[in-house]
């Protein structure tokens, strides 16, 4: 056996541990993503609406802010959270395209326009979004849009950042776990494991790369 | 000369002809958009804030129902309108995203949801967005998240629009004619002729694609 070698590998762990705040920690996809950066070693901070270790409402921008002061400063966020209402075109309202905004992009972007000061010189963000940006379906028009403007705003922040901060997104379809919950909504969809969606986020926590979208299908 | 030609060529001008509501239609591309349609025979109702045939505040939902119930039925509505803040991402305000969503996202998409009932069967849809959902610019990040948004909505509303309804979007590069303006912040883009993005408008209304994203760059 060689101990040199263990020695190394265990110091190098302990000098790129990471403390993330995990926002929607309590979902399919939240826990997956909780389990693969605890197993790299990483603190992880969850928040949610409820059964976490903070509490947070990630559509009321001063819930964020308070959420920010409780945890102090992290080295990345990743957010697993967005709700978005699933309406044919006909059905939508005003207030239900209004909603989805509120539900998945604002609330992602406030996560970091008010984490710039919060987050750590070379932090990094990463954020949820899906196959619907690309790929449309039945009732999906909001989900669209929703995925749509935060791969946009991914792609654009990530060259205004500060301090050699970070933003990418993770861009999954249906997952295996979701198919009895969501399966009829994606019909002849390939399914991915969703442990393969949050090894996407170990990838944009503990890599280089900003500004990309991280396809998960 | 060939009359019989020439008697076919009107006819069919004619018959083709389509009633367009053109929203924004005060501006550069608006002009532009206007000019191309109406030499392609269109009969085009102009709507803006002010100096069109209808005054529209396509930031205000019930401006757009008053705008549909004053020009009555229409076969195709382009969109040549839509305002977002140009703000560093530390400068931007939560209600600054919020503002280029209600500007450039809600509008277009109110535009769609309450046109449903007041466009024609086998009518058309086309809406502005432009290269920031693609390529990101400095103050650029709410421009990014608003196109991003409203590409891939038409991705989604064109495979849910009824009656054979169409949607594409319009998304150009800077405007040879705006370079005076706006060239500072496209450092090295090639502009296009505002008349090549008016052009696209006339593919997306005559044409029979829908769901596209015709880039003009």
């Amino acid at each position: 056996m060689d101990c040199t070698v263990q020695w190394g590998h265990a110091r190098a762990m302990s000098q790129n541990q990471k403390k993330i705040l995990l926002v929607g920690a309590s979902g399919t996809l939240g826990q997956a993503v909780r389990a693969a950066l605890t197993e790299r070693g990483h603190q992880v901070v969850t928040a949610s609406r409820k059964d976490a270790d903070l509490t947070v409402d990630i559509t009321d921008p001063a819930s964020i802010a308070e959420l920010y002061r409780q945890v102090g400063r992290v080295d990345a966020v990743a957010s697993a959270a967005g709700t978005v209402p699933w309406k044919t075109l006909g059905e939508l309202s005003t207030e239900d395209v209004r909603g989805g905004f509120e539900g998945k992009v604002l609330s992602q972007v406030e996560l970091v326009r008010q984490g710039l000061g919060h987050v750590a010189d070379g932090g990094s963000y990463t954020l949820i979004t899906g196959i619907l940006s690309r790929e449309p379906i039945a009732t999906g028009t909001v989900a669209s849009l929703a995925n749509g403007a935060v791969e946009a705003f991914v792609r654009a922040a990530a060259v205004e950042l500060p301090a050699g901060q970070r933003i990418n997104a993770v861009s999954p379809t249906v997952f295996e776990e979701s198919l009895e919950a969501y399966g009829d909504f994606f019909p002849g969809f390939d399914p991915v494991p969703v442990a393969r969606a949050a090894r996407a986020y170990v990838r944009s926590v503990e890599g280089l790369q900003t500004g990309q979208v991280y396809r998960v299908e």
